[in-house]
């Protein structure tokens, strides 16, 4: 049975980019795996904690070893990669929020990446499995040539974050998100409507070839 | 009076590394601040809450529109703004997790980036007046050259995500710390002790120009 994990972290409620363009792709996923599970996670509505100093170190210890509040951690860690595991692909919504990802998308990485669960003893990477669709939407531009070229942490980040998973994000990106809010950004209006036609043509092209054979 | 800001945000407690160089630099900004404030918060132990769903808006509505639970994360922006206001200088632990900040970092930048009150109306940042010391650890080797070279995403992060405020971290790096813990990395002990012993030297030559001034 063919299984969708579908995570949001979007702070933004109904006027995300990043809730809309997930929302249509979990569509084009059950349009096109019709049958098939969704498991839905809003971490921006229900928040993973931070790793801190009373838990942080739970991943990194033998069962035995752990306090009360590691344990709970570590149940935590164990629920969230069975999650993935569980499914045959992970959509993220990924908004960039002050030019890194949210921290509820750090806390659920730092989650993810587990020893002996996401990991193997020889450093194989558990999830390589799981396909991960990650969809961004930034408000400002960043693309070659621009002012602010590199400043996209998250999309730099994620993939290296989680390498030793097996995890591999595969980009569909909605950028200048803020045209319409923003005055000083009216210019920028056509290249915001382009990138996020741009974005949808992908959504709309997801998981075709599967269309087809199945 | 002079005053410290000294911020820990390690999950490792004794046995961090970025927990015992900041110590360090704190104790030789005493030393050249004799009398001086020093303001302690530790971000591992008392995490800062994510930006969520419910009250991650706060700092871009007014006043009268927020909910209860955006005026209580708003008044935490309020706080944690003031803290950097009323210091001449910040000093931060930063270990690298997972090949980014800590999520408790993340969080706190995102309270610090508030229109308002760390960014004034006309786009100038507030908290230019203040030093910002940032002393980063991290596990492996990142260097020019190394096979993980640009994976560090908290260096290449902290200054654009701060940069609308006006504070510019100065870092100190230590790496290679997990070579003396991981027999894999035995041959790099010599390069992680080299890397240790020039942070210890840039702590110790830290606010040196001040201390023959005052």
């Amino acid at each position: 049975m063919a299984h969708l994990l579908h995570l949001n972290s979007s702070i933004q409620g109904e006027s995300s980019t990043s809730r809309r363009l997930t929302a249509r792709a979990a569509q084009r996923w059950q349009a096109t795996h019709p049958g098939g599970t969704v498991t839905y996670r809003d971490l921006a509505v229900d928040p993973i904690p931070h790793l801190n100093a009373s838990t942080g170190m739970a991943r990194l210890l033998p069962a035995e070893d752990r306090t009360p509040a590691q344990h709970t951690s570590f149940a935590l860690t164990e629920q969230l990669v069975t999650e993935v595991k569980q499914a045959d692909t992970v959509l993220l919504g990924l908004p960039l929020y002050n030019y890194g990802p949210p921290s509820t998308v750090k806390a659920w990485v730092d989650h993810l990446v587990a020893p002996g669960l996401s990991i193997g003893a020889d450093g194989t990477g558990l999830l390589a499995d799981t396909d991960f669709v990650v969809i961004e939407s930034r408000g400002g531009g960043y693309g070659s040539g621009t002012p602010r070229h590199g400043w996209d942490h998250a999309e730099a980040w994620l993939p290296h974050s989680l390498s030793h998973t097996g995890l591999q994000p595969k980009f569909i990106v909605a950028e200048l998100t803020m045209a319409d809010a923003n005055p000083t950004m009216d210019q920028l209006k056509p290249l915001a409507r382009e990138s996020l036609d741009q974005a949808i043509a992908q959504i709309d092209r997801l998981w075709e070839a599967r269309e087809h054979v199945a």
